[in-house]
């Protein structure tokens, strides 16, 4: 039954969905039959979308819910306006939550979580969402940013750009506004973040037509000094007692003397 | 249009969320009709749920995807249970992406991520998603974890705690390391970071009952040392420089002899 109502909803769109054929999309269930999830769980069929088209409306978007909700919805609102269920039916403005790095703490950029869960909704399995979400953190930390010029911008003029440096909220917005001189939640900082939100939605777009097109490859890699650190911390190294992909030296600036 | 297929679904819950009736459930609609999204959107109804078997249903979602999907599926699974649409439909598979701080990243612990999009799931508008976000955020940052012993436990025994002192996945998991002596991605650290899920779950649902029952309010403040270091650089301030709610000294171990 469960299958006959998913069929129905996603036949045709698993079909268009490249390389994510039906028998793959429904074997991802994960939850078991106990838990009243019935309706259509993870992967969602993709469909190849226009890279800028999707940061006009994510730059957009920033306005009305923030860089999460603004990175997220203009792929899905997209697909549901060509589509209707299952995409017209999502929740977006829980997505609002993620706004200065999820409620303001300053922790994961929330164009960046926004974008992570939009890879989480159309992977096909953990280790495709981990290759995805890699090669869209290191640009976002490696990238000058912004780099998105909106035809009709809030505020408007040249902006200037920084190397985020970290996928951290705090990180990258002190990274900016010691770069451009201005001041935190200023009106150039927000225009920074909405432009940034656009760079970030289409760079995920870049990366998802590129998947399901079976013409994804990584592009960036770790910096050397985070591979030096790794070398030593990372799991199934030596002291192996840190997790995590970030750029090491953004918090660890000034090690103690005796570090080797 | 729109309305009329929201009132049916929602309708009945409308009621039983406590203050969380119709008209202001259909008041928050944050997207515009040419999106796509005919839905519906936030804020879903929540009813309340009991702590302790959230706890328990999240310390087995852990193994089943992880930290952020181990958060965030109990309490939608239980109210799919109950009441069927909208949450049965929800793609709850997504949440895996959030995995050791989103991707393996190790930013925002999967935990909290997964229970800050519960929250913008439910909360009536952002100031009220900030206020209970910043509660939970807070509660783990300086709370001895974990704290949930299973009936069942996949690695038996008595579970060393450490404060996380960081809501980072990377920091919370290193200082857990660092105070039980075992290495990363070890049998034990991922029992540490399942029964930390199950803490987490816990703790969400019951910020959301108190604040859906009208009795809601925060417990956890900054640190001392926080609101020293905000008094110069947070929005407003002298400097106005950064954003952010995190611990300053977890990542600002050392700072330069010259800062006052």
């Amino acid at each position: 039954m469960k299958q006959v109502t998913r069929r129905q909803v996603l036949g045709p769109l698993a079909i268009a969905a490249g390389s994510c054929v039906l028998s793959s999309c429904l074997s991802k269930r994960v939850v078991s039959s106990s838990d009243g999830i019935t309706g259509q769980d993870v992967p969602w069929p993709y469909e190849e979308l226009d890279a800028d088209a999707t940061a006009a409306r994510a730059y957009d978007g920033y306005r009305q819910g923030h860089c999460m909700y603004g990175a997220f919805v203009p792929v899905v609102s997209q697909l549901a306006e060509r589509r209707g269920e299952p995409y017209s039916s999502f929740p977006v403005g829980m997505m609002r939550y993620g706004a200065g790095g999820a409620g303001g703490s300053g922790s994961l950029c929330g164009a960046l979580n926004g974008s992570a869960a939009l890879i989480g909704l159309f992977a096909r399995n953990e280790d495709e969402t981990k290759l995805l979400v890699d090669e869209l953190f290191l640009w976002y930390e490696q990238t000058e940013l912004p780099v998105y010029e909106p035809a009709k911008p809030v505020v408007a003029g040249q902006m200037r750009k920084s190397v985020p440096n970290s996928i951290l909220c705090h990180v990258s917005v002190t990274m900016w506004c010691r770069a451009s001189g201005y001041k935190i939640s200023s009106k150039q900082q927000k225009e920074r973040c909405a432009r940034l939100t656009a760079d970030t939605a289409k760079k995920t777009v870049e990366i998802l037509n590129a998947n399901f097109a079976g013409r994804f490859s990584s592009v960036h890699d770790f910096e050397q000094d985070v591979k030096t650190c790794k070398s030593c911390h990372t799991k199934g190294s030596e002291k192996s007692n840190t997790r995590g992909k970030m750029r090491c030296g953004t918090c660890h600036f000034s090690l103690p003397a005796e570090h080797p």
